[in-house]
C-alpha cells in the first residue's frame, strides 16, 4: 500500500492506493491559508495517521506532489506563493520522522504528467508532455517513461514560453507568457474584456453568468449553446495555445500532450478548437502524429502520479 | 579510427579521425546538385575508399551526417529538398557494401548536437540543445548523453517554432515559423526590406555590399562598425530568436544552448544582443542557468558528431 499526498494552494488530497493505482481511502480538505505551511504539515500527518490506522495492508511508502516549485535532488520545497511558511522545508524528511515511511516529494505538474503516464491518458506512451491549466498553467515532461527535470530541475515551465509580444503582464513578471493569456483566470479576464468591448454580443455569456462574475467556465458553457461570439474568442484562446502546443510537438515529439486541470474540463468545447488551431502551426512532417487528449484521471493526476512516483523512486 | 560524412545541399566533408576526435584527414567537396544522389554516392565511395588507403590505422566504422530528414528506426534517408534521387535511400547499406565498414547515418542537425556536446561547446555538460543557423535554421537534443529523437524520430524542430502570428512565408509552407524570420536567408531578406524602407539609414549596409546582393553577414558587419541601423534591426531579429530561446531554456532546462551554423560566425555582434534579448523572456527561476555559446568545431560539428555517433551506436 502506497500513501499518496497532493498539497495545492486551496486544498490538499490524500489517498491510499496499491502499486497499481487502486485507491483504497480518498480524503480532500481545504487548505486554510491563514495557518500557513506549519497548520497544513499539521493536518496531513494527522490524516495520514488515520489513513494508515484503516489500511487493510501495511503502508511502505509516501508520494507528495507538491503546489510550488521543489529541489527533487535535496528534496526540500523551494516555496509556495500561496501558503506561507514553506520555504527550503524538507517535507518528506519530517513524515519520515513522523509516519515512519520512506517519503519523496516532486512538483505538482510533474508528478501530475506522470500519473497520466502511468494509469491514464498517457498509458501505453514514452514521451508524454502535461499541461494543467486552472488558475495557473503548470507542465510536466515524461522522457523514456521518467519525469524529465532538466539541469536546474526546473523544466517543464510550458505556462511560460512567450507566446505574444508585449501580451499581458504575467504573475511571473513578464508579458505575453502562455499562462498570461490562456490559464483559467486568463480566460475569465479576456471573457471580461471582450464582453465589455462588445456587449451585445456578449448577451448569452452575460445571460448565463447571471449576478456571478464571468469565468472561464461562463465562456465555454456558452460555447456549448453554439453561441459564436463565445466560439470565436475560445478559437482566439486555442491559437495561443496551440502555438505552444504545435512548438512543443515540433521539438519533443512526444506520443501525446496531456492537458489537464479545471480548464481540460469544458471537454471537447476546447479540444476540437485546440486540434484545429494548432494544427497549421505544426511542421508537415509532424502533423499526422498529433495526439492532444484529456487527462483521464478527474482530479487525481498528482495523487496517483504520487502513488508511481513513490514506486519509482522508493 | 573512425571515417566520418558529411552530405549538404552545396558540399561534402570527410574526415578520417581517433575516436577522442583527433583529425587526421579532412577533405571538402563540392556538389554537383544536378548529379543528384547517385552521382555523390560514386563521389562520396571513391573520396573515402581514398581516405582509408591513405588511413595510418584500420578504418573500423563511418558515421555519416544528412542534410535532411533521416528514417533513424530503418536508417533510410526520408529525403533531400536539395538534390534529386535521395528518396528512401538506404545509404549506410551501400556504404557498407562497398566500403566493407559499419555504418550509421542521422540528420545532420541531430549529429552537429553530438558533435558540439562531445568534442566542441557543450563538452562536460548532460543536456544540450542546439540551433544550426545558416540557409535555414536546424535543431538538435542531447538528453542524458543522448541524441533525443522523440516518438516520431522528428524531435528538435526549433526552426519551425511559430513566433508571429501570420508572420512572414516559410519554406515549410507554414507562417511566422522561426526560420522564417531569422535563418541566414530571412535575415539577408529582412535587412534588404528594412533597407527599401529606409535607404538613407541604410547607407552603412548599403555602402558594406557595394554590388553585390545584402546579406546577413552585410548586417552584421555593419553592426560591427557601430551601425546604430544594423543594430536595431538585429535587436529585432533577436528578439524572435530569444523567444524561441526562451522557450526552450523554460522547458528543457539545458545546461547549454548552443548556437552554430553560418549566422554564429557573427560571433558577439549576434551573442551580445541574443542574450539580452532572451533574458526578459525567461522565468526568473531559469535566468541565473541561461548559458548561449557559439558553435566550437568552426564547420566540422556535424564530422565529428558523426565520429561521436559511430563510437556510440557500432
Amino acid at each position: 500500500m502506497i500513501l499518496a499526498i497532493d498539497i495545492g494552494g486551496t486544498q490538499f488530497g490524500l489517498i491510499l492506493a496499491t502499486a497499481n493505482g487502486e485507491v483504497v481511502h480518498h480524503l480532500q480538505r481545504s487548505t486554510d491559508r491563514s495557518g500557513g505551511a506549519q497548520w497544513m504539515i499539521e493536518q496531513i500527518i494527522s490524516e495520514s495517521q488515520m489513513l494508515i490506522n484503516k489500511s487493510p495492508k501495511p503502508v511502505v511508502a509516501c508520494g507528495i506532489g507538491f503546489g510550488g516549485p521543489v529541489n527533487f535532488d535535496t528534496q526540500h520545497i523551494i516555496n509556495s506563493t500561496h501558503v506561507k511558511g514553506w520555504d527550503n522545508c524538507p517535507l518528506p524528511q519530517i513524515i519520515q520522522k513522523e509516519l515512519h515511511l520512506p517519503a519523496i516529494v516532486d512538483n505538482d505538474a510533474n508528478v501530475g504528467a506522470l500519473g497520466e503516464f502511468t494509469f491514464g491518458a498517457g498509458k501505453g506512451s514514452t514521451n508524454l508532455i502535461y499541461y494543467t491549466i486552472s488558475t495557473g498553467i503548470g507542465g510536466g515532461i515524461i522522457i523514456n517513461g521518467n519525469i524529465y527535470r532538466g539541469s536546474n530541475g526546473n523544466a517543464g515551465e510550458f505556462g511560460h514560453s512567450p507566446i505574444r509580444l508585449n501580451g499581458p503582464l504575467c504573475d511571473c513578471g513578464n508579458r505575453g507568457c502562455l499562462e498570461a493569456l490562456c490559464s483559467g483566470t486568463a480566460i475569465g479576464k479576456r471573457t471580461q474584456e471582450a464582453i465589455k468591448k462588445h456587449p451585445r454580443k456578449g448577451r448569452v455569456i452575460r445571460h448565463l453568468s447571471g449576478k456571478n462574475p464571468i469565468t472561464a467556465k461562463t465562456l465555454f458553457d456558452a460555447a456549448k449553446q453554439k453561441d459564436p461570439f463565445a466560439q470565436s474568442l475560445i478559437d482566439d484562446i486555442c491559437t495561443d495555445l496551440g502555438m505552444s502546443v504545435a512548438t512543443a510537438m515540433n521539438t519533443f515529439a512526444p506520443n501525446v500532450i496531456v492537458i489537464g486541470g479545471g480548464v481540460s474540463k469544458a471537454g471537447r468545447t476546447l479540444f476540437e478548437p485546440l486540434r484545429k488551431k494548432t494544427n497549421p502551426f505544426l511542421m508537415p512532417i509532424h502533423r499526422p502524429h498529433l495526439n492532444i487528449r484529456q487527462a483521464q484521471l478527474k482530479g487525481r493526476s498528482v495523487l496517483l502520479g504520487a502513488v508511481a512516483l513513490a514506486q519509482q523512486t522508493l
